[in-house]
């Protein structure tokens, strides 16, 4: 039987309710709970336990290593809130925030080592390879983050590098989460590749539509304020196209905006954002998109399973490429 | 043929150095090779390494979780001389204030996956052992890392309290070392726990030793500066036991020098190092240190090995227990 959308994610949410964190001594683990209760779209582990269900009837082994990597990503924004001074997560205090830095490195670290609890659980012959995916993964996240901040001081970041980037901080845990979940449901090794290689083009569509939406999402339903990229001139696949087509004008307007320090917030985002829609900024992203969401489907298509198998990823990404927030 | 201390130190050494962490980007690598090459005395790898040694004629099985227990603890040093604000480690400059807090935290968190990649190296049937005792160990370091912190701003810390402290923090790692190698050495399971048992009161005697050469070591040999732990005002077993001895005269001196702000930091220490002498603490401490090695030799007494394969670890215990430094 393959569970709807809506029973994996309620099977995720019982799940990570059902982690008992309330160890000693509770200030350390009080922070780790805090940040798992603020919700999000728990995307990850739900890729895990549906790309297991395509393989097999019974999803339970999935279940530890799926928290795993739930784990592992609130630790990472965990200690990613730290170090770019964020004050709100999820329209919540940041843990550095709430409790200082010191919690929020101390109890992060816990936090990366609970998600190896968890990875450890994986059952039998599956753990040596979840546990070097997960790994490799772990490495190429904190890889893609010291891009991330490298980026921040640089002006002259290019499409190919700022792929690369997202690439690593972004899509390779998609990825790690289908093919986690493909392994422990018994794929064979080339459809558990197969099903990686569409969650890396997934996870860059996925991460160009955040770039999108930061620009031109409905704040109420992102759930972030929209704009937060362009005020903290975060050099995304948008601005980096805006440099390449902008008019010695506009890219002095750009420059101007970027480095002034005084402003109202509005006045920028505005500035920004007609410039981007003036270079037809919107459409180049959107066909960017289109272009890794075709790619991946093209990946779905040759997995060994029959179609019927694959209906509920294959709505569950297009949702994830029209969404609002 | 069991292998001399010095053997085993060179074998830890050439795997240190063997360790290639020259991985993309080297600003996220750089700063993990940097603390690694501080040195360091190399104690928790070749614990494993004897440990292994102890059971088993093969001790390559051991080098990989080795090598994972001693990227740990230099994680560990890592995130605590950010957490401590500490300007120098081993007299060089700290990673915080070489590369920026930023760097630490990323850095480090790599360092920490470093390690599990190293222990998912465990070779077959021993993995999934080895990597729950580390998992197990590391959670347990943070926890007292955590306690170690809220100490600080205490003054009512209890004896049992900071021994358990120490316990987590830096006993069970020991423990965990030794634990590891008779583990992939073959050891039974009675024989892994006995080795175990020995290392968290090894541990004890180990940081009760620290505490004691902060106050009365030769400051060539100890490698950081005397005084420290009275500088900061830390809550060791000796100023524990100072507080606990202390005539009203002496508390309101100790409370005076603690909270003073602006003072020579020679008088402060000479001030301690004074009470201290008066109260007999130098004794008390050494007798509790006795106590732990006493039953630590114990517990050593009880392996089912000839007494001719425990001559080295032996032999490094007694040289634990008189060092200078």
């Amino acid at each position: 039987m393959i569970l709807s959308f809506e029973e994996i994610l309620k099977k995720v949410e019982n799940e990570v309710s059902a982690l008992h964190l309330n160890e000693s001594p509770i200030s350390l683990y009080t922070p780790i709970q805090y940040i798992l209760s603020l919700g999000g779209k728990r995307i990850r582990p739900a890729l895990t336990l549906m790309a297991c269900n395509i393989f097999s009837e019974d999803i339970e082994p999935a279940i530890k290593p799926a928290l795993g990597i739930e784990v592992f990503h609130n630790f990472t924004l965990l200690h990613d809130d730290l170090m770019d001074q964020a004050d709100l997560r999820r329209n919540q205090q940041t843990v550095h925030k709430k409790w200082g830095a010191n919690t929020a490195i101390l109890s992060g670290d816990a936090m990366l080592i609970v998600a190896y609890r968890l990875i450890g659980e994986t059952s039998g012959k599956f753990l040596k390879p979840v546990l070097d995916l997960f790994t490799t993964t772990a490495l190429e996240i904190c890889a893609g983050q010291q891009h991330d901040m490298e980026f921040e001081s640089r002006s002259d970041v290019e499409e190919e590098e700022y792929i690369e980037m997202i690439r690593l901080k972004t899509a390779v845990l998609l990825a790690c989460s289908l093919k986690t979940g493909a392994l422990v449901g018994g794929a064979s090794e080339k459809d558990a590749e197969i099903l990686y290689a569409y969650g890396i083009h997934i996870g860059l569509a996925f991460q160009l539509m955040d770039d999108l939406l930061d620009v031109y999402g409905d704040m109420a339903s992102f759930g972030k304020k929209i704009g937060g990229d362009i005020l903290c001139n975060k050099k995304t696949f948008l601005l980096i196209h805006a440099f390449k087509a902008a008019s010695e004008d506009q890219k002095k307007e750009l420059n101007d905006w970027i480095h002034k320090q005084d402003y109202i917030l509005e006045e920028k985002i505005r500035a920004f954002r007609k410039i981007y829609t003036d270079l037809c900024i919107e459409k180049i992203t959107e066909k960017k998109i289109q272009y890794f969401y075709e790619l991946a489907n093209e990946y779905l298509d040759q997995l060994s399973v029959s179609p019927e198998r694959l209906r509920v990823l294959k709505s569950i990404s297009q949702l994830l490429m029209n969404r609002k927030s």
